[in-house]
């Protein structure tokens, strides 16, 4: 089992290919960073147009058992995420539409103030909104993931407290391993992993050690290390790839229409685009390097294997039906 | 098996229980007359709380194994379907994305052109529009039945006539039994029903001959003459009850935001609001009526179980399922 808990690349057969050649049996794949609902839907529907055009190479995906399904028929199964909660607007029955629409992860604050949460680039966290703590019930409810990969340490605290079923941190890194504001303290992982929840490490080269030049063996290094303090069943891979995507899609992602200024974000005025991936992580045919690295740290073949995609697909099997569903 | 294929009630506890009373398997509710996209999603997501609220009366229908499930679990499923085709606004996208979120039936216009096809009020009908026939193709790929109880001769004729699976006047009758606009001529029962399709007899009194005084006998009569002409097996009913409605809501079916002046539609500026139903069919509790009216007309068992029901679920059956899915 293969799956890929995060991406966003400027999709194409070439890249549903190359997931094919990588064996990658799922993606979870963001279809938001700013979009309003109605622009959300726009979204779902050129995926619905890829999903006829490319039915040889990948299917939508609902259900664990899709990725079951993907599997036997030689395809990927796409999981619809979104990075901020903006798809549901101020309505919270929005939640229960759009994962009827097949989304299966949302974030709850993506770098600023949401209308739930507080974003990991603002000043200050006072923690869960009104609203917050509401749409986090009603998320348990309808079988949508609670997705804190970009929102701050406090925030992120009483999610995992709060949320009945298990969360996420779909794509980022310890920040004891490279102190970017986007990874992890200890003690948010280890709020998250231990209420069964997950980390999927990123390999997006801001959330690296030595950045684009890190080397496969600290990545690889870095994993161990966290499998040895949380246990290695709680961890995955959410690469955050973000292939051939022009720089104009950084920049959306990170200003959005909330400012009149340019945020660089992770970014800076020298650097504004993409950086450029590691070399050993270049596209979805790397992953099996990613294995090898993993194998050659001390890992065993059944860690791995989780953490390259039984983590998840167990973690698909709990999280993603609604709560009288679940069994 | 007891189906009735058009309602638009002032939803309420009450007239959940009085569909049980009355046995009724499925019953195909109308969501929307005059609603965009996001209107329409706000409407679903009234329905989503009367589901979870409601759910020993009422159960969401998406198939026809929805009808079985809801007659095993001693309640009614509902189908969710449009009067106009303002919820896909000027965007063909949407006809997938409605499917997706329960929409099983729309209508091609509501008595005023569309986008698509013309309304039975217009006096120049010039047949299914360039998008019409595109939506008409979308539909059949989907899954979505083309209703055309609100459409003009010449666009349902054309209708019939591209569209690659049976279609529904879901509630109308003979224009032959009662020249009122939104009845039927026979040229236009004989498209439909001659390639599968069905018609639905309505009981809301501007389509019954004498209005609110017609008699039990003369709507049956009416029936097993229509089933002599064209097979009972075409046939079923669509009540188009509107029950509890205040007054308001018909002043919205007709006029939407299209005029500034008020439309009286069927209605009079003597009589504009909904008129008084006939006596021997006041709510969901009258089925029982009806059928004893149909059998002592001279049809025979099986048939009256077809226009009851059967008809409906053999309908929903075949057309629910996207095409590649329909065995």
């Amino acid at each position: 089992m293969r799956i890929d808990n995060l991406q966003y690349a400027n999709w194409s057969q070439r890249i549903f290919k190359q997931m094919r050649e990588g064996q990658l049996d799922a993606v979870h794949v963001t279809i938001a960073y700013h979009e309003n609902f109605r622009e959300t839907v726009l979204n779902i529907e050129r995926w619905n147009r890829w999903f006829e055009d490319h039915a040889d190479l990948i299917m939508h995906g609902r259900s664990a058992s899709d990725v079951d399904e993907a599997r036997r028929s030689s395809r990927t199964a796409i999981f619809f995420g979104t990075q901020n909660p903006s798809p549901i607007e101020d309505d919270i029955g929005l939640v229960q539409i759009c994962h009827t629409l097949g989304i299966r992860f949302m974030q709850l604050s993506y770098n600023n103030q949401s209308l739930l949460a507080t974003g990991c680039y603002e000043t200050h966290d006072p923690g869960l909104t009104r609203m917050g703590r509401e749409v986090v019930k009603e998320m348990n409810r309808v079988g949508m993931v609670i997705d804190m990969s970009h929102s701050s340490d406090r925030s992120t605290l009483e999610a995992a407290e709060v949320s009945s079923r298990p969360i996420a941190i779909t794509h980022a890194n310890p920040a004891s391993w490279h102190p970017a504001r986007r990874n992890k303290s200890d003690a948010v992982i280890s709020a998250v992993t231990k209420r069964d929840g997950m980390l999927g490490f990123s390999l997006y080269p801001h959330h690296l050690k030595d950045g684009s030049a890190c080397t496969l063996e600290s990545f690889c290094r870095m994993i161990a290390d966290t499998a040895e303090r949380v246990g290695a069943e709680h961890l995955g891979i959410g690469s955050d790839l973000c292939q051939d995507q022009p720089d104009s899609v950084v920049e959306w992602m990170r200003s959005g229409r909330w400012t009149r200024s340019v945020d660089f974000g992770e970014g800076s005025a020298d650097a504004p685009g993409f950086p450029d991936m590691p070399h050993w992580f270049k596209d979805n045919r790397d992953f099996d390097q990613l294995r090898s690295g993993l194998l050659a740290c001390g890992l065993d073949d059944n860690e791995v294997a989780g953490i390259m995609g039984g983590n998840w697909y167990r973690f698909y099997e709990t999280s993603f039906k609604p709560i009288g569903e679940v069994t």
